[in-house]
């Protein structure tokens, strides 16, 4: 891929969508090329799918969910990632793989190998990772007191209790563990400056020039 | 599995719709519990996908359908197949993995070996074949007659070119010769009451004394 494909990921709460858009702004800023997008949903076929898979009134079975994001990524890298990158673009992902592994794998099916498996056979088939991936890390409860404060009508995931913020949480750090080199851990409990900052620092080295 | 699972399988105008109905009824007369079903779609969340595939007005990428084609069979897997095999009922379903197989691989993709691969390798993930499929064959010429003569609207797949038609008929024909003990083939020109019979004559000794 001739573009860079980065990711940000974390457990609800954690700043992403303000620090993915402050990135967005930084860089376009410096004259390059961005796509700013997120998961689930990115393409008009992906957004039709999320829908279905946030807010269906008929929840899908476990294995049928994971299928259901899988076929999104698969259409948004298709008609929004793939070509973005294949231009030479920076691609800006608001969740990807790992949010399917940590939220379904983690989360919904509490650590069940076989889920576990099932999810990274298909992302290996879907066959394409980030070259960088932002880790947003916040304590459960500071991200859910920030979810309060926001209001709104919380999604399925936001709605969750406690103990599955704590097993997503768990997920995100044991998989930052197998691949250090892509999942880059940032304290997002500082204030958003120093968070931004600290991402910056982290991007910079991987910018084309 | 307790139970018998059988699917139906064809081109357009084969004459499945039928046949599957008039087993059905056979069946139930003999007094068993027999769940009539269709693909895709057959549980809540997969008649949702099925709408969201099929009609669509941002049709989703080749290998974003075939996820979501897998989707939805995992949930009416989950939700309605498997619950009534373990019961020990009969299961007879229209269409299921060879559609897929034929229609996005031989139709959409045109036999694309890639794509071949990639809907065997989900195929495999979803871990669940049929006991016995009933591939009705009629010629494509002959099919495409008897949904001009039936009339209404033609569906997506109904409405493509004779070419398109003529490759799903090879594909059925190509995979028969791969599992000739779960495939078998069914004269579907003769009248519907010999095929019947011949549909019977096929399913008759696996069913549960």
């Amino acid at each position: 891929m001739a573009g860079l494909f980065i990711t940000f990921e974390g457990g609800e709460g954690a700043g992403k969508s303000t620090q993915i858009r402050l990135l967005h702004q930084t860089l376009t800023a410096q004259g390059r090329k961005v796509v700013l997008t997120r998961e689930p949903g990115g393409s008009a076929g992906a957004e039709a799918l999320r829908e279905l898979i946030l807010f269906s009134e008929a929840p899908l079975s476990l294995r049928a969910q994971a299928l259901a994001h899988m076929a999104a990524r698969a259409d948004h890298l298709d008609h929004v990632i793939l070509p973005a990158l294949a231009r030479g673009e920076i691609v800006l992902c608001d969740r990807f793989h790992d949010s399917t592994f940590v939220y379904q794998g983690y989360g919904l099916a509490r650590g069940e190998v076989a889920t576990l498996e099932f999810i990274n056979a298909l992302r290996g088939l879907i066959d394409c990772e980030p070259d960088l991936t932002l880790l947003l890390t916040v304590p459960p409860e500071i991200g859910a007191a920030r979810i309060a404060a926001r209001g709104g009508k919380p999604d399925r995931y936001e709605a969750e209790k406690a103990e599955f913020h704590h097993r997503i949480a768990q997920g995100f750090a044991d998989l930052a563990r197998t691949a250090p080199a892509r999942i880059r851990p940032v304290d997002a409990t500082q204030s958003p400056e120093d968070v931004a900052a600290a991402i910056l620092a982290i991007v910079s080295p991987s910018l084309p020039r």
